[in-house]
């Protein structure tokens, strides 16, 4: 049971779950870029799997975003007739899907903030996006382990796979700050009880990270100029044209039933 | 445990599976363009489930092909290294995706053929054959409701619904003849206890397409020329231009561990 939110709780907590479905619509939108291209059947099949999964824990998340808002708008209005500037995903996720190396690498730094984030949520003070937290949580374990065994074999495979993963990283890199950048949402919720402690998962996630890149034989880029902005809907053009691939169908038709 | 078969027997089986495997992968690949294209989260998660398991079930068929042959060809091999016109498939299944009643009617129509047809190869002398038909049956119980109840929706919605899904049947029903049409495979397979009796579907599929597309207030097209060729490697020109994407990651790195 949830009790009544005060405004600006209620406020923040809209802003929050539309961070939480936009960074999981947008990353499952470039994954299933894959569908039917990826070089072996069963990654293809995995790939497909995982994007299944963000998907479907985006549908939620926009589901209970839309609920808290009280204004009427589903999790279909919300994927479908926002434009970006009202996105609320990370950068990270909008790039490109790149090559295989890129895809996996993402993939990799992406599920560990949000196995550690989920954790967390498992634990918050409200039930429904604590119960969505949990289911979520499982499928993330697994899409850290099947991304992490790939950074292993990119890594510590051929000189090729080698190189790519290392460029990969260090393309990513700049993308990553923004995943643990907390700001007055962050705080209101976390301070309710709520949300989680942004400023806590950062050391975790790094830890992770260090030792699989490690063991991929892998060296972890510098600490530099982070780029940030997706959280307050400035994002770089790559989101908008993915918008307007995802959009079309369900803007050509609004409001029709098939 | 299956008896060692005799060489015109494990040829015509080789194809039989190439047929089984090529169907879904192809169909599997046509679906999977709609990742993140669907009107609706729903369907566009649903439409991907479908795709994910045609494509698994391809996955199993061609690696029997592949063991059946014995030449060291594997199931990857075997979906990217070969050119269309070693493709087995209907030419139904590699028509472009189309809209949305396009690609609904046909997966109903496909999907209730490939029904009735596991259901008689779960009981095929060939126990691996048998246990991979038990398996995908399951899934496609699913499949066949998932597109009857669209068949219903659209055909007895809405005045574009109903004109759609009307044109997308009458667009396809010549591809149709092309699943029931036996050759000496079939009778080469039937024959060994292995392979189903292609003629003994036919009347079922019917009688359920027929029931389907009464309720849903479609009229079941009139019986004309047929098209034909697909099983003997003579495709559209849709098919090489779906495999020239579909492969060209795998061909790029042949061999390649990445």
């Amino acid at each position: 049971m949830n009790p009544t939110l005060e405004t600006p709780v209620r406020e923040a907590l809209v802003e929050y779950l539309l961070r939480l479905g936009d960074d999981r619509l947008v990353l499952g939108h470039r994954l299933s870029e894959w569908c039917g291209h990826a070089p072996i059947l069963e990654e293809d099949i995995a790939l497909a799997n995982i994007a299944l999964d963000l998907i479907g824990q985006a549908t939620l998340f926009l589901k209970l975003a839309g609920e808290t808002e009280g204004a009427g708008r589903s999790e279909d209005a919300l994927a479908y007739f926002r434009d970006s500037t009202d996105f609320r995903n990370v950068q990270l996720v909008e790039l490109p899907k790149g090559d295989f190396a890129v895809t996996i690498v993402r993939q990799f730094l992406v599920s560990v903030a949000a196995y550690y984030q989920l954790e967390a949520l498992q634990q918050s003070a409200h039930s429904e996006l604590a119960g969505i937290a949990a289911k979520a949580l499982k499928e993330t374990r697994y899409h850290v382990r099947h991304a992490g065994e790939w950074v292993l074999k990119l890594g510590d495979g051929t000189a090729e796979s080698h190189e790519r993963a290392q460029r990969a990283l260090d393309d990513l890199w700049r993308y990553t700050g923004e995943m643990f950048l907390p700001d007055a949402v962050d705080e209101t919720l976390a301070g309710a009880g709520i949300g989680a402690d942004l400023a806590a998962l950062e050391p975790k996630w790094r830890a992770q990270v260090a030792d699989v890149v490690g063991r991929a034989t892998l060296a972890l880029p510098a600490d530099g100029y982070m780029q940030r902005g997706g959280r307050a809907g400035r994002h770089t053009e790559h989101l908008g044209h993915m918008l307007a691939e995802m959009q079309i169908v369900a803007r050509s038709h609004p409001g029709a039933q098939w």
